[in-house]
């Protein structure tokens, strides 16, 4: 018996509906396609924000904020971002309601001369500012990031992993020539690899997207790819060289060492609250989510063992200078986040309960661990041993002291697991396109198959179509070119040219 | 000679404009009445952020995060509500763009069935959640906060202090009974009144607003209200209890230990990026901006005298070093914020770029500086001796050792000015209308005048909106009624009537 209804086997798409729901992370809204983001879940992204905000600035940027609303004269600027945008944002077409017929309707007196669009991305309204601000070499690169919220009209919603509107951060840079403008954008996916293994345990692959998955009017598209417990691909977060197309559609221009004008390169780079879904996909078992330590609201939850009796207090007076205690070790470079629970409620309840949450560790104190000074608890990480849960007992000032060391393990487990996954899934020696079709098949995409690392001869514009549209017929898409690369390369699977380039093929979200 | 164009006394709204501008904290943007926040003001706000955010977790609320777009019929819910403001909400009516002769246009075909509100505040969608989330009077209080961009239409924008969008943070409670939620209520008041005070060093005065100025649905409105330079009010943050409103519209029922049925009591509140405005209009002077210590994002900014010549190197180690003995040390609860001012440009264009924004220590390190080991700085608060900037020097230990000091200092100067010029700028002994109308006068609204302190018989209705009326020829408007009350009352000076309370009366933004 797990605590959860439905095991990941079962069902996934079921199971991960299951643990947003148990946990406690987030909820349908009445706004279609939005969410409420629930205090666990976001207090999963207040920590993912401070650490990546660490990061950004650490490294030279510094946070701005540019309004939601963009005129849609600047939406159509650059062509190709109209195309790949144009289909899915939300229009703002009047200022005022009025009252009518005991209802309201939007004011037809109050039709905007110029409809607004909710910022799908910022690249326009920003390269509007970057053409403004920028005027001389001396001013790049210009290097900058806004933490924001994003509505794109997606038809199809999941919770974190595509909702009509989620939380994100943009980067935005501009530098004197593409050396520079490269030099960023694999600087900030590395930034986003060593983010995702370091913090979120979750291990990823780095790569070029194929052409036709580059971000609208981008020159070349990085990602990161993270594998899910059922095998299929999550792109976790994207760094975009943009060469000089929005330069070019803003006049994002600057006077040069020698007196001569030149074009910007400019790049953008986001990561967001799928973030959320990737940890959730990467770490769930069928009793919840397991949080990564340096990443859960509370780390250590102490459930009192109370009976409603007198002794209660002595029972919590012990489990609030433990709380203490903890809070003065440091784990991840902060004070631990210790909590006891004193909701009234069933001790069993509130242990199940910070279970399907997550929390690393979880004390349940009673009375005879109080009386001999030592602490009961569980590791969410390797919560059973067969079907059962297995606790642990130790002195009270020993499980102090390891507190930290504790936190650091269940993190370092969560992402071995993780890592093994990955590393042991991703298939070699496809050496024909039917190879690939014997493997993956077409009618079974509920099995876990893994990614493929295939050979191709990275074919262009309509050849590249047409391998898109054989891979789709097995529900299969390119995820990039991994940064690794071998030196030297067989046949392309697809035509049996000569190939050069591995890709990364899969499944995904 | 100061640093910007204009002084306070010769325009004081122009003189707004210039801070804002010259200290490079925000800018118009091409979105009508947005503002693109720049990293000196949106530094502010992160620390206004991370101060509240503590504060608010500290008393018991937990962040939640709800849909910017709120479906049209929530909004009809609470009658009141609409009223105040369908006036004024930015209407989503359409969910894609078609091209059409060469440009953009909205698709007819993606006209949305019911059109969504851009939230100009979420009590209707988060009323929404609590009657689904709240059952029994287990789940009360129920205490969240949310931290969100806002959009409401106003006609006439000033920047940080009346923008068509601007970033917030809300709470929103639910209480078992009109005693808790007005608890908490005040709770919250007091908690905005010492972080005014305490971290913007901005004194306030809090009280209840009068009927007529209550949030749109509330029972009782409570402001916290500041004393610009120019004599003028700002409301800085407001307080509400909601009664059972919004709980009979949105159906927020629980069952009680009883086991009847019984409504909830609500409460919401807010501060916002208007806090910055406040800031500026209270500790800015001729020479920019003086921010305090608490929310300076470089709190000692080092400029080292570079010349371009060999010595340059052995300055930049010695300011380098000075750096990060003064990070090393603490103020305000976290580590001094020192930073290296190395830019390529003329040592004195730093300075008075600096001076501008605000920092509150600013060294300038000279190559005798270094020889001397000794630390040359002015104190940006107290910039002017006479006419003159007034500098100090003293041993480079001595300065590390007493960098917390000096932030400090400079953090309760200029607290002190502040309520220096509240406490004797609120002028009693009015006691007819006509005592107002020959102290205010009515065509010099441009003079500093302070705020007049009146008995009155709080009239309601009809007659509260000819005292309004009455005032407003004199351009004033009732701020409050402060909390501290006398406990005797003279005669009302707008009807002779005896009085029941006392008021704050004053021109505002």
């Amino acid at each position: 018996m797990h605590a959860l209804k439905v095991t990941r086997a079962e069902d996934f798409p079921e199971w991960y509906q299951a643990v947003v729901r148990e946990a406690d992370l987030a909820e349908l809204s009445p706004t279609r396609g939005c969410m409420i983001i629930k205090p666990w879940g976001y207090g999963i992204w207040e920590r993912v924000q401070g650490e990546l905000d660490r990061r950004i600035k650490a490294s030279g940027h510094d946070n701005y904020y540019f309004p939601l609303l963009i005129p849609l004269s600047f939406i159509a600027k650059e062509a190709e971002h109209v195309e790949g945008f144009a289909k899915e944002m939300a229009v703002v077409t009047h200022h005022r309601l009025m009252a009518q017929d005991g209802s309201l309707k939007p004011d037809p007196e109050a039709e905007l001369a110029e409809p607004l669009i909710i910022r799908p991305t910022s690249e326009t309204i920003i390269g509007d500012a970057f053409s403004r601000w920028i005027k001389s070499y001396r001013d790049l690169p210009l290097k900058l990031n806004q933490w924001a919220n994003i509505v794109r009209w997606e038809m199809r919603t999941r919770m974190f992993l595509r909702t009509a509107e989620f939380l994100w951060q943009e980067g935005h840079t501009a530098h004197a020539d593409e050396a520079g403008a490269m030099e960023e954008t694999l600087f900030i996916l590395d930034m986003y690899k060593s983010f995702a293994e370091d913090f979120l345990a979750m291990p990823v692959i780095e790569g070029e997207k194929p052409e036709n998955e580059r971000f609208p009017g981008a020159v070349s598209t990085f990602s990161i790819e993270a594998m899910m417990q059922d095998g299929k691909a999550l792109q976790a977060g994207t760094s975009h060289y943009l060469g000089t197309h929005f330069a070019e559609a803003q006049s994002i221009r600057y006077q040069d060492k020698e007196g001569a004008m030149a074009l910007a390169h400019t790049t953008s780079w986001g990561v967001s609250t799928r973030l959320i879904g990737g940890v959730i996909m990467t770490h769930g078992d069928d009793d919840g989510l397991r949080t990564p330590s340096a990443i859960a609201p509370r780390q250590i939850v102490i459930v009192p063992m109370l009976r409603g009796k007198p002794e209660d207090a002595e029972l919590r007076t012990y489990c609030d200078t433990l709380a203490g205690e903890l809070g003065a070790q440091s784990a991840f470079g902060t004070s631990v986040r210790a909590f006891v629970d004193t909701k009234d409620a069933r001790p069993a309840d509130k242990r199940w309960n910070w279970v399907r949450r997550g929390a690393p560790i979880i004390c349940e104190i009673g009375p005879r661990d109080a009386a001999n000074w030592q602490v009961t608890f569980i590791k969410r990480n390797a919560l059973r041993e067969g079907e059962k849960v297995k606790s642990h007992t130790i002195p009270r000032a020993d499980f102090v002291v390891r507190a930290s060391a504790l936190l650091g393990a269940a993190q370092s487990e969560l992402f071995a697991q993780a890592k093994a996954r990955l590393d042991g899934n991703v298939r070699n020696g496809f050496s024909t396109f039917d190879d690939l079709v014997r493997y993956f098949g077409e009618n079974n995409d509920d099995e876990f198959k893994g990614w493929a690392r295939v050979h191709w001869a990275k074919p262009h514009g309509a050849a590249l179509e047409e391998v898109s549209e054989r891979l789709k017929k097995l529900k299969l898409t390119i995820r990039n070119a991994p940064r690794a690369q071998p030196s030297t390369f067989g046949a392309c699977i697809f035509t049996g040219a000569p190939a050069v380039e591995e890709i990364l093929i899969a499944r995904a979200y």
